[in-house]
């Protein structure tokens, strides 16, 4: 999305506000609260790291009581809230349950959400001291979901927005979603946190299923540099307030809404691996002709979080033997002397034997924003997509200095 | 090794030469022979990789038929000759007959290695030509020994040599060994090239079953960036040219020729990563008090292998929460609450609780040439060690243009 969203984009009845707090030392915008104004169908995915900060801790159990039954977000950047101990845990519940008051909700309404750097207590009073004022300037507005959308950057160089819209009985529904990478972007979850928000109507149940089969062939298929984070939540609020009918499981409704909350979700997971850390680049591997699906992914999995064939991407570099060679330790059985690979659209090797092609050209169409790769194994009929960025100096000067 | 071996280092009976045949663009050495003057005891690693070279395919097949009585190796860098196809094999199959011709062996009797990029044919010719001379002039000495150990390098910053000695029976044993890295160096096999040469006697299948313990504490507990090669091969022979009794299992000779041969391995190993591209330091990453030695070196792996890790030591930062969220990702079960992490002797995490440090001290002492990190999971008895180097952006400048 090269443009903010527009007004005629945002779901009916939710309500964003940013401010800055404190919490980045630049003085950038660092808390956000993105409500409801009637209760909404939440789904949500988690990281699976076992190192989980307190605030996943607080929004998986804050799920759990309201049966998928939420109202609001709490999120603020510059600080994780990980292994912080039982004070994290107690600050993380208080951040939900002060922003539940100061809306008028209940706290296990109420998700809560921390991203920066892990291991700092969070200054809870910094938090505190702001949350009336924002709960009290919240908007149905672009612009405060443009700010909502900055409020949760940490290493990001630009928010990431994304909408989508379709019709069913008569009513058009619209998603808006936000994401922030840009490092520790691996699968298990993909992202460290986005959030979605639409006025479809959808029981929880179903909702969390759609999520979830969305997040395989979206967050989940992204990858910056292999790290899982501790904080990493995608959630999704749907409120109904389109006025449609509920959406029922296998119904056309619910094939629009599943296109439409995947279009969302896709959007926001390329803008993270474009957004990767020092990246230039996002390239697109995709794994043809395989036994299995869970094959083809794991294929295009391994090239796509191969150090050298990153940093091949970042010098522009047509240096398919990396490739090979990844798909080659990725654990998948295949005949080496079938596979044919295209760099951007160029034939590099056909039936495991190198083409000749001219480098000059090779080298300048590997220069573009977006490079496709495609690896067919010419062993069944499976397939899967992974996306991933260059590794380029850049990414080391920002995490050799992160902390200092 | 700083200094070069000494000529009272090398074991008897071996002979060395090395030359400049083209390979390489710079002129550099880039073809050697290392051969023995009887038939030796052979044992041999190679890559793990579905994609292979066809020098790995060529000396597997020799191994295999000579059961594991082996003379000589020959060698060339600047090109890997892998993905080349049944023109590739034959070179490899030609370049061993050739040598083999040349000293008055049998083809199956030569171990063939290459080291380079992939996908280019082998100028068999270059090697060919060259070949005769480099046969006559094989040396049993220092010098000709340290010229093998340069003619293998490709992107190494300087040559890898090791040596070790021990006692048995009244009579001195001499190994001696020498490899290349330094990119694409990950477990199974974890280098790319590694030849011990001993003098010491010892049968073919006991050589091997030693091998393979050695390797699993040193060759496969290192990672530069989690690549495998295509063309790993690490080997050994024993010609018994030092005059004592043939070593057999379970004796005390067995236990000194085994941690002899596990010094060389090591000291090899970790030259390798400090030799690692763009590295400035060696990270040991070591996990204490796990429930199984296979779970610690999982953990120890993961973390060595987290680009997130490599890039905050390349900047000397104390960012011990990356080292735990690593952990936390490894697929291994432990409980976060219990968990220790002392990052070059200092304290950072107590029982999953951070601690304070000064953070000046800390980041001065993470920029030794050498550092250390314990992670204790207190939950078992078992521990293992894992090195790696810092990411740094050269690494990055490195591998964005090998090619080109």
């Amino acid at each position: 999305m090269k443009h903010a969203l527009s007004e005629a984009a945002l779901p009916r009845g939710f309500r964003f506000a940013a401010t800055s707090c404190g919490l980045k030392k630049t003085g950038a915008l660092d808390l956000a609260i993105l409500s409801s104004d009637v209760t909404a169908s939440a789904a949500a995915v988690f990281t699976q790291n076992l190192v989980v900060a307190a605030p996943v801790l607080i929004s998986k159990e804050h799920l759990r009581m309201s049966k998928g039954r939420m109202r609001a977000v709490v999120v603020n950047a510059g600080n994780a809230n990980c292994a912080t101990g039982a004070a994290g845990r107690a600050a993380a519940e208080r951040m939900a349950a002060e922003t539940a008051k100061r809306l008028g909700y209940i706290a296990r309404e109420v998700f809560v959400c921390s991203t920066g750097v892990i291991g700092v207590p969070l200054p809870l009073e910094k938090i505190l001291r702001v949350l009336p004022v924002i709960a009290r300037h919240r908007r149905p507005s672009a612009r405060s979901f443009a700010e909502t959308s900055l409020a949760i950057c940490t290493t990001d160089t630009r928010p990431k927005t994304a909408a989508a819209s379709f019709k069913t009985a008569g009513k058009r529904i619209h998603l808006v979603g936000c994401a922030k990478g840009a490092g520790m972007i691996h699968p298990n979850m993909a992202t460290m946190l986005a959030f979605v928000a639409t006025d479809a109507a959808i029981a929880p149940s179903l909702l969390q299923k759609t999520l979830r089969a969305v997040t395989g062939r979206t967050f989940n298929a992204i990858s910056v540099d292999g790290d899982t984070s501790t904080n990493d939540t995608l959630l999704v609020l749907a409120n109904g307030e389109a006025g449609a009918p509920s959406i029922k499981a296998e119904t056309s409704a619910h094939r629009k809404f599943s296109a439409a909350l995947e279009e969302v979700c896709r959007s926001l997971a390329l803008q993270i691996v474009a957004d990767g850390e020092g990246a230039q680049r996002v390239v697109e591997i995709e794994v043809r002709h395989a036994r299995t699906e869970a094959a083809a992914k794991r294929i295009a999995e391994t090239i796509a979080t191969s150090p050298l064939v990153k940093t091949a991407f970042a010098g522009g570099d047509p240096n398919w033997g990396r490739i090979f060679a990844a798909a080659g330790r990725s654990g998948v059985k295949f005949d080496p002397a079938l596979v044919d690979i295209k760099m951007a659209g160029i034939p590099v090797l056909r039936r495991g034997q190198p083409l000749a092609f001219n480098e000059r050209v090779a080298s300048n169409k590997l220069l573009s924003e977006h490079v496709p790769v495609v690896v067919d194994l010419h062993a069944g009929q499976a397939k899967a997509r992974y996306w991933t960025c260059d590794f380029t100096a850049e990414y080391v000067r920002i995490n050799a200095s992160y902390r200092t």
